[in-house]
């Protein structure tokens, strides 16, 4: 049903480096360990970009935009034009991820995979196979064809980038709407019931949390999701921003580009992408814990300790952003301390 | 017995700019609360600088740099002139602090306030009463002049920094041995079993860790700290840089400067800080969770939620450094991002 590239082989690491710098981690002029995640962080990055000196001077954003029909359900605290809304405000520099991306140095490229938008907002890329999803509540949001569509977005996406050359890539997105679908998605693939992955969102209150668990439910039932291959699901609940997000990391892995992927959304694609091509795995790295519901177990199905935990539920790539600073640094270290031979510094007493 | 500046007054925030901080944050084009701890921060940035666009552009670093007699009791995984072998790396660069401070454009000062180091080293301010403090599995670590002395290095530090108008000022510390010391310290002030509360440090096995407690109780009954004031428990355990740090937090607090407090030794340093005078700890922000084990303790005491927690244990400030970036981005992202009305973006709906 995917389209066949999304199976192509994924770039691997570098064991060789990963040795390395693993090496050079147990030389470093501070008891081993206790740079805790930030070692294995610097470890990795070596081993994914064939180094001995990992680097993220070049990390460029992307935000998948998509709008979804669901939303008529109430299952949001926002009206559905609030995604069209935001998109002028990430063009025009006043989201937070425009913040970031200024402050981080990072290129912010927008992209229209599927808003309710019917014009081209300056600044914004459209590469979107139609506006909206379909209310999954009653069809199937999007069609075999619009998912294939959605994932070559995704590719398409990460093959732009890719001629900057970027050290990692930052990935993230934007859609009224997008939490249901993604608890959808994650309930489906994670076979756990959706009122516990279920979460408030942008901030839907008690009673619509609770209307926001049931459409899921009866769209898991209807659609007969449980088992359901990753294309099926994602088909049935759709969500065209989180369908790019997973084909660009597929992607991402397949040119050899690390990415670093965000909050609750971006992590559903990224279990789905793992799913559809269980080697592009090696190539995330996690940025934060959100404070939405769902998101530990996410965490936990994919192996992933991210790097903060803040409480976020923005989305937009901010969280991914707000770690690159660490992620940087993670990489200085690295390759600035001195060694213990270099420093003359003594080693630990041998008991 | 402590000197009298100790007592005396701490400036106070601005409660005028925190409303004018909290109201921004709900006008601003994100679902209210969606940046966790970054919201908080930067609220409490802006009525500690009493402005509306809070900034930590000026951050520089203080390390407070002490040994102890105690280390003839074989209480730490490293020998103790990996003190002063370490001023001298952290002075030419090699040390995970100089290559933070490089890489944030901190300054950073290296204070020996009682390393065993009879001769001056390049680049380090030396401001000492003794060298190293007395075993105090054997006797009193410091004597109440010392303990006053050292608190007064911490206070001439924060001073020699306040010429330079910091935005927030960044502490730690160093010395082979101050797991125990401050383990001790906090043991005493908890009133907390010292099982319950002694960590490895830079990585004791695990007989090192027992016979680490055990020396810590046993100075614990030998002083009578049980119930003491924080004067007598810092006199009679020591650290000679932890006294430091905790007349820098005190100093800091009366001078107006944001604190930002490293791991387990600077959150000991803060506790003693706030028992001595507790309205310093409005001007504490509190970097990262350490690895080591008393610290979830320290923290719940102080009422002190962190920004990081990257399993680090490595002292130096080098926590308190990695946090800065995730602070300045609160500060940006306060002061950057648009309004719902500039951005003309819809607010939630009625429900």
């Amino acid at each position: 049903m995917s389209p066949e590239w999304i199976r192509g082989p994924c770039q691997t690491a570098s064991q060789s480096h990963r040795a390395l710098a693993e090496a050079r981690q147990k030389q470093l002029t501070k008891p081993l360990g206790s740079l805790g995640l930030l070692e294995a962080v610097a470890i990795e990055l070596a081993a994914l970009q064939r180094t001995q000196a990992p680097v993220l001077h070049r990390a460029p954003i992307v935000v998948f935009a998509g709008d979804h029909g669901v939303t008529a359900r109430g299952v949001s605290a926002y009206p559905a034009e609030v995604t069209v809304q935001m998109l002028r405000n990430f063009a025009s520099g006043g989201a937070a991820i425009s913040v970031l991306a200024n402050e981080l140095g990072s290129s912010l490229e927008i992209v229209d995979v599927g808003t309710f938008a019917l014009d081209r907002i300056p600044g914004v890329t459209v590469d979107k196979p139609r506006c909206g999803t379909r209310d999954f509540s009653q069809e199937p949001a999007l069609t075999a064809a619009e998912v294939a569509f959605a994932l070559g977005c995704g590719r398409r996406a990460a093959e732009r980038q890719a001629g900057m050359v970027p050290h990692i890539l930052i990935l993230g997105e934007m859609g009224i709407g997008n939490t249901a679908a993604a608890s959808a998605i994650a309930s489906a693939l994670l076979a756990c019931p959706p009122e516990v992955i279920t979460g408030s969102g942008t901030g839907v209150a008690a009673d619509g949390l609770a209307r926001k668990a049931r459409v899921i439910a009866a769209a898991l039932e209807r659609h007969r999701l449980k088992g359901a291959s990753a294309e099926t699901v994602l088909g049935a609940v759709g969500g065209l921003e989180i369908i790019a997000l997973t084909g660009a990391m597929i992607a991402a892995a397949q040119l050899g580009i690390p990415v670093l992927v965000d909050g609750f959304i971006a992590s559903v694609a990224a279990l789905a992408a793992t799913r559809l091509n269980a080697a592009c795995r090696d190539w995330m790295l996690f940025s934060h814990r959100s404070a939405e519901r769902g998101h530990a177990l996410l965490l936990d199905a994919l192996d992933a300790r991210p790097i903060l935990d803040l409480d976020l539920r923005l989305g937009e790539a901010s969280g991914a952003a707000l770690a690159l600073p660490t992620l940087r640094l993670a990489c200085a270290l690295h390759n600035g301390m001195a060694t213990f031979a270099e420093a003359a510094v003594s080693q630990r007493s041998a008991s």
